[in-house]
């Protein structure tokens, strides 16, 4: 008994708003898409694709009729974009975003939609470096997690669509408190593309004996920091948005480099290889490795 | 003119001298090969794979005959391996390693080999988490760089086979002094490796909300700590003989490390975007992403 949304508008047709799109109406849970975005050129390929129906240039035109919107756009232009769409939407649309962190967002939000019970916080746990609707694809969210952060002024019915429409595309719903999730992907999202930002930032220009270091990096080193060539400005707004939880999980990640330092420092074999032994065993648990 | 080897000793039959057994026989520079080692089952399953031809079970047995006697096993335990076949070998057998380290590991191997001019410090930069014979491959070299490190004391006769070698199984050959080899290697592989090794370590048992938050791990987590999956003893052996430039790599990444974190915690938002920016540029130079 999946819902069916009349008209969607996607304001920001890149990798997670054009993958949920276009998975959204070939599951058919969607008759028509109205796309929205900075991009002309962006927008135009997400016509092209088939990602969206129609190119929207106000935002009155891009939520005009539409009874479900997305904002998939960084998470520092959300509220504005709210702000823009609220005096032209519909009283009944549903707002839902699709950021990295969610209680500020989804608090502002909130603040600045004339039904806040009808904004519901969402993350689909699906990015990758890629970007722009170049790269969306329709089994982006199939089997992986989203997130869906209710508040205590989330109405029942504006949750249980936003939650159908990510079942019809395949991920697996899961609800929690927006702190919890804003703790957890610090440590297993936002964390990571810090420290992967830095590493390749670290090795910019460096050479030994005229040779420039990055011409002998690895798969390893390509791995470690594939995710540093995700788009900065993304990143630059999930950062501050996330700032504290992000700046506990880095003191942590300090700590584990700190120990790791001082064992190799001070020359400790078993200590070392102890720690290091201990820190295997947690990356193999966690799958996709080749071990 | 590709020389010939009789038989050729390989001291670890893991992924980086199965592959070299293997790739070596399959261009027929190799007649026949001896693997040596501390695991049993992992010499039969070498032998069952056919990476090589006989299981030696003493020191004297490896290298008798042998021409090329190939040292790949953990950096650490090179020297002591170097030590028990000495005084069985042929006074014309080259020696080479595989280790990635090189400065003190050839220092010490050609203080301990009765013809120094034999030994040739060699690097194949072809790593990855997987290891043991099972992951062995005859591609693993092609069209990767191996590095060389020959010294004053390596004799031109010996550099010149062990360039062969390599380069009959498909890798590009460079040469370099042992320091610069280290230096470059600290930056673009033992400090990823520290890193990611500092990641899963830091999100062990961490939990927020009762949720475990390795369990919210995406793909970008994955990527990021795969290195961290690599045996831990050869991780140890190599931060131990590369602590110095370990620690000067490690010094530049805190350094840029700290610099995002300030920018975060002061909410700098268009200087963040630009340091982003700026590592986001040297990661896509890097290639093998999908953006």
């Amino acid at each position: 008994m999946t819902p069916r949304f009349e008209r969607m508008c996607v304001a920001g047709v890149g990798l997670i708003g054009g993958s949920l799109a276009l998975a959204a109406r070939q599951a058919g849970v969607v008759s028509e898409v109205i796309g929205f975005g900075r991009t002309a050129r962006n927008l135009e390929i997400a016509r092209e694709r088939g990602l969206i129906d129609r190119i929207a240039t106000t935002p009155a035109d891009a939520v005009a009729g539409a009874d479900v919107i997305v904002l998939a756009a960084p998470v520092g232009a959300c509220v504005g974009l709210a702000r823009s769409f609220a005096p032209h939407a519909r009283p009944d649309a549903v707002v839902t975003d699709v950021g990295s962190v969610k209680g500020t967002l989804v608090n502002a939000l909130e603040a600045s939609w004339p039904t806040p019970g009808n904004v519901v916080g969402g993350h689909p746990v699906a990015g990758s470096e890629a970007s722009g609707a170049d790269a969306a694809r329709a089994d982006l969210f199939r089997g992986r997690a989203c997130i869906l952060t209710p508040t205590d002024t989330t109405a029942a019915d504006a949750l249980a669509r936003v939650r159908a429409l990510w079942l019809a595309v395949g991920a697996r719903v899961e609800e929690m408190p927006a702190a919890v999730h804003d703790e957890l992907l610090a440590r297993v999202s936002h964390l990571p593309h810090l420290v992967a930002y830095a590493l390749v930032a670290s090795l910019d220009d460096v050479r030994a004996g005229g040779r420039v270091a990055l011409d002998y990096a690895g798969s390893g080193l390509r791995d470690t920091t594939r995710i540093a060539a995700s788009p900065a400005e993304l990143w630059r707004d999930i950062a501050l948005a996330n700032a504290p939880a992000l700046g506990r999980a880095l003191a942590d990640f300090r700590t584990a480099l700190d120990r790791l330092d001082a064992l190799v420092t001070s020359g400790d074999a078993s200590g070392l290889e102890a720690a290091l032994t201990v820190a295997r065993a947690v990356r193999v648990r966690l799958g996709g490795t080749s071990t």
